[in-house]
């Protein structure tokens, strides 16, 4: 294991020491053909190196436990002198530690929002890390800034379609912004409803606004008691995370039943709007976020319908579409998110069905001016006036992953982005197919975009089942979440393949919480034929350790 | 130019089609050699097309100005098709793209927080790519929130000093958190400021915490009217920022007056607590702030003198060492940084004297639990228990940065980064005492990092401001700030080098606001021989364009 104790002795300690000679040779760019060969080297060794690995198994627990693990990672001291050379950190790296990470490419890795990416996104994030530029400002990243500009209206233009005319005047504008970069979807996630906060709470005669002054001061300049956030109880757990940290209290989102179909009820949500009106005129109801693509089951809000909603009410209209966004790609499937083009303000991650390396995220707004309401200045950077991207963004300092986005646009094309969407799509049907052939499975989420639940439940518990009382019911899904809980976790530390589990709350099949297994389908190697397996493996491991728990 | 309409040129249009085979390839692990060898000469391409470039100018406007080269990127439709392969697109990034980017990495570029970065960064942010880990969660990162953790506790006893028992306890305990990677410093002292809200304001009887019930409610539980944040005006920008996010409203902070040598004004910190006392019993005071390495200035607060007025006033004591952070290297000049032992919370930029590549913050706390008053768990991930590090973190979905700074602390030692260290205060001065020599030079704040600010100031307009009066002295300054901002702006312009500028409030040296120039020496290329350079370009620049200008 990669513990500092046994590591040292890999390397010719006399090496290791730290000079300034040493240093600047790090510092310096190798100029001889010897020392470029070296690098050369390295990066070779830690591409395929790591090819060889990610092969191989899914590895989310191998044979040594995290516990474990964990013992040879205590040493808390950093050592006065260097410990290793770079060869010896990237063996270390490819011998030690990749061995024990996840390997979240694999095909039968299909449990989260994470999968293979493309392999040339890793060359274009090797490039972004070499040019080091920070878009916060233009005097560190100069043209990088105006592509960045370029890449978010492109984006925009699919999600809101506004016309020519409009981008040609905003592209390059430096008073207006189509969207904004973020860290991921929770960081946009909580930019929409501080944007949303501060629009809400402007200015105005005697108040110099929520974001100088504060929640309470505005909750009394505009008369209001309480600020609530709608979304369905499927809605991302950041959208609580903001609601807390922006100060209004994470409570204050309130969660809406879904429809038989997963989507929220929009009869609940009416009736909750107009309950929340005839209850307290004090109120304000600040947000309704619809979700494109739930994290847990994959299923898109009646989006068209929300906007209108919305509009009749005059409400910050936000979409979670950091799964589902580039759905907008495929022809076949975009009209799923119909309604988008209406909203204020929608999230997408880069990292998820963009297929960028972690960590991208972000927002884009169709008021090109209302981004205003989060902008801050400073004497050194973020000039009024200037291109600087940092001026209206939660961020300070920040890498530019907008060129990763910029090139993959041009390497891929619509129609390549298009192709993984209906892939993903395509076999999560499937799969839900063949899920519901098998008798020991049930189906519980089908698919809308690439995502489905479905639960280990016997036939003969299904009809058991049926003619059951409340009680009986309840006591046979406790049995069966105890069995799909031990089911998914032996699936894992199997090592083989990987599928992950949560709870879905409510639902048409039982009167409690029900566990189920849930599965994302993004990675195009995933085929049918690696479902079947899965599931295979997850029959063999129920008749092997988890029959004598099956509900008489 | 990387111009859409022309590029589409450089390609054989017939490869560029979308189609499943195609789409396959850039997913596929490349086997035969062929294949690995194009793969690798991208990267040497990459890495060593680069290096050309960033061995010339420094190059942050060059010939085309920024409004010239944004014409070049106003197309905003996805192309449908594929527009470019991989191999066009590298070319199109290292011809194009990079010289009109900004080369950070020359030894010129003095002017920001950004500098070179050691080579082997630029592999291990690749590995981090390739590895493609989320350590949101332990079921995509495993070992690798195992190594975070480690990396945190070696930090944290650099900066706490707790003894082995305390890192031995508490290294990879699940239960507790000794800090917390970021996006950057501002989502750093975001983080911070939100766990000293929410643990003032916490649970009790009849009312469920601030991060459940807002603001409004949380104030009216503890009988407050207001909140407010002490620090210097010298006070990073994110500090405001993070106020107005959090609900208390960015004009809660309040800049205390800095002293002659540009650190927090004790006295005026004690009589500003003093008659927030006196005035109202209910204003709280949230916390103060300890700037170690001032953005503009370098300076350093007397940390060690706050820290007992937190004490004893029972305040949130939060450091911003974002900057300043790794000064705790150096056994020559950590004393700089006493105090930071005592705080309650620390921030430390891993992208700036870590050298790591954009984007990495981490935020540090003496308390083990402290964090859980930010905690958040979900059905899917972050469940009650687990390892995964999304529970106790502002961020969602994140790349393994930490595994970067884990191998960089085995790569240069404590004595490497020590060595950087060093250079780069004592480069600064030399370089201050350089600025004093020449007789049109003024030193405006010395060196207490690694940052100084200067401007220009002829010896002739100082014997002549000496014995001017009020509206006399105001009338020169002016005419200086004229100056030194032009001057600025035409260094930049020329493409050699590079220093900022900024605007400081209070200063021995005026009555009024003066303009700066702002240097950071952070490059360990940078020495003395080319700073001198940049002063005898920057008296070239005034004779040759401004001496006209000049004050009488």
């Amino acid at each position: 294991m990669a513990d500092n104790r046994t590591d040292k002795r890999l390397t010719a300690k006399k090496d290791l020491v730290a000079d300034w000679n040493h240093l600047m040779r790090v510092f310096l760019r190798p100029e001889d053909d010897a020392s470029r060969q070296t690098l050369i080297k390295y990066m070779e060794q830690m591409l395929f190196g790591l090819h060889e690995f990610l092969k191989k198994h899914v590895g989310i627990t191998e044979a040594k436990s995290l516990k474990e693990l964990s013992e040879h990672f205590m040493i808390t001291e950093i050592s006065e002198d260097p410990e290793k050379k770079l060869a010896d950190v990237i063996t270390c790296l490819i011998k030690e530690i990749a061995p024990h990470a996840v390997n979240v490419a694999s095909p039968y890795f299909v449990g989260h929002m994470t999968s293979a990416i493309p392999f040339f996104m890793v060359h274009l994030k090797t490039i972004v890390a070499a040019l080091n530029q920070n878009v916060v400002k233009v005097e560190t990243s100069k043209v990088v800034s105006v592509i960045e500009k370029q890449v978010i209206a492109k984006i925009h233009s699919m999600i809101y379609k506004r016309g020519r005319p409009f981008y040609e005047k905003h592209v390059q504008d430096t008073d207006t912004t189509l969207g904004v970069f973020t860290e991921g979807g929770t960081t946009a996630n909580l930019t929409a409803l501080w944007v949303a906060r501060n629009a809400r709470f402007a200015p105005k005669s005697g108040f110099s606004g929520i974001e100088s002054e504060g929640v309470p001061s505005a909750f009394a300049a505009y008369n209001v008691d309480r600020c609530v956030i709608l979304a369905s109880r499927l809605a991302h757990y950041s959208l609580r995370k903001a609601a807390g940290i922006l100060g209004l209290g994470c409570n204050s989102v309130i969660p809406i039943e879904t429809d038989a179909d997963y989507r929220i009820d929009i009869d609940a949500l009416k009736e909750t709007i107009k309950q929340i009106h005839a209850e307290n005129s004090r109120t304000c109801i600040l947000a309704i976020v619809g979700i494109a693509g739930a994290t847990e089951t994959g299923t898109v809000d009646p989006l068209a319908q929300i906007a209108e909603i919305c509009n009749t009410h005059n409400i910050h209209f936000h979409v979670d579409a950091a799964w589902g966004g580039p759905t907008l790609f495929s022809k076949e499937y975009r009209h799923l998110l119909d309604g988008i083009q209406h909203s204020d303000s929608v999230t997408i991650d880069g990292h998820k069905q963009f297929y960028m390396p972690m960590t991208c995220g972000m927002l884009y707004v169709r008021d090109p001016k209302i981004l205003d309401v989060i902008a801050y200045h400073s004497n050194y950077v973020n000039r009024r006036g200037s291109v600087d991207l940092g001026i209206r963004s939660l961020s300070g300092s920040r890498e530019a992953n907008s060129l990763i986005l910029d090139c993959a646009l041009k390497i891929m094309g619509a129609k390549g982005y298009a192709l993984l969407i209906n892939h993903g799509i395509e076999t999560a049907r499937a799969f839900a197919e063949e899920i519901e052939k098998r008798e020991d499975f049930q189906l519980v989420t089908p698919p809308v975009l690439n995502i489905l639940t479905y639960r280990f439940f016997p036939a003969r518990t299904r009809e058991r089942i049926a003619h059951a009382d409340m009680d009986e019911k309840e006591r046979i899904n406790s049995a069966l979440n105890v069995i799909n809980r031990d089911l998914q976790r032996l699936q894992r530390e199997a090592g083989n393949s990987f599928v992950s589990r949560t709870t879905l709350r409510q639902n048409a099949f039982a009167p409690c919480e029900i566990v189920v297994l849930r599965t994302v389908i993004m990675n195009p190697m995933t085929d049918i034929g690696i479902l079947r397996e899965i599931l295979d493996e997850q029959e063999q491991i129920v008749k092997n350790h988890l029959s004598e728990n099956l509900p008489e």
